[in-house]
């Protein structure tokens, strides 16, 4: 797992960050389906056997939920201050009971606001892995992070200057 | 509300869906971030009341449950088959208790599959929006769906032909 990072200043274009080791159960699929997207294909084995995937698959709302959790381990900071959205989510593969996620996140873009100099904009390639190493998921969400506090780039030494909104 | 459609040719470009009267709550916010999105803004009331949104604000991975809930019934049939993904989602304007949810759907696309011609292809807006008129969330998710059955097409009195995968 990368270490912990905290500012936009530690997302420059090119970084991977990987971690994660989500186990997939029939019981969440159910539950998460039967609350949220309860159609046939992800609350009712029976009826999913017998469709195109041929068996229980989670939903594509609940891949996203196993996501930004591990996304707040590997790679969201505190720094962060919002999303404003994402671009070309794909359902790539079924996510069956059984199944292992993890993350390969690669920033694909890193520019510091020009309206709010202490904060930067992060786009980034999230790769949702199965236990194969096949990408369940694929998705381009953008990050609003707080930029590092001027004492910290100065050194550690120096008085916190803390900004307030 | 919408009265309820049921294969791919229910879905020209143009029709509009609406329909759902979600309420957020607090207790639900908190439930949903502090296992799938755990950061302040999302868990913690007093750390989000001193954040750039001055308040509690539910993660974008709750309202999109909360729309895929909705989208289920106002919108998606029986006969969705899956679906490949979604583009351009936007979080617009932040989502806080007390808020209550409805959908407006439009389809922007629809065309029949070359390679699978009992199938179709349906591209939609979903807006997601508050209690004001307000839309919090856009998204243009791509559906998978069934096309009617020959019989159907032809009339009911005729034996049904059913079609399996």
């Amino acid at each position: 797992m990368s270490p912990r990072v905290l500012y936009f200043e530690d997302y420059p274009p090119g970084a991977v960050f990987t971690g994660g080791a989500y186990p997939v159960t029939e019981a969440e699929i159910l539950e998460f389906a039967r609350r949220w997207d309860p159609q046939g294909m992800h609350i009712d084995p029976a009826f999913a056997s017998r469709g195109p995937f041929a068996g229980l698959i989670a939903s594509g709302w609940h891949t996203g939920a196993m996501m930004m959790r591990m996304l707040t381990e590997v790679f969201v900071p505190p720094a962060n201050l919002a999303s404003p959205g994402l671009d070309e989510l794909r359902w790539l593969l079924p996510v069956r009971p059984g199944d292992v996620l993890s993350l390969r996140i690669t920033v694909t873009d890193a520019r510091r606001s020009r309206s709010k100099p202490d904060q930067g904009i992060v786009k980034s390639l999230v790769e949702v892995l199965n236990q194969k190493g096949e990408a369940v998921m694929n998705l381009n969400p953008v990050s609003l992070m707080r930029c590092q506090p001027v004492a910290v780039s100065l050194g550690t030494t120096m008085l916190a200057i803390t900004r307030r909104n």
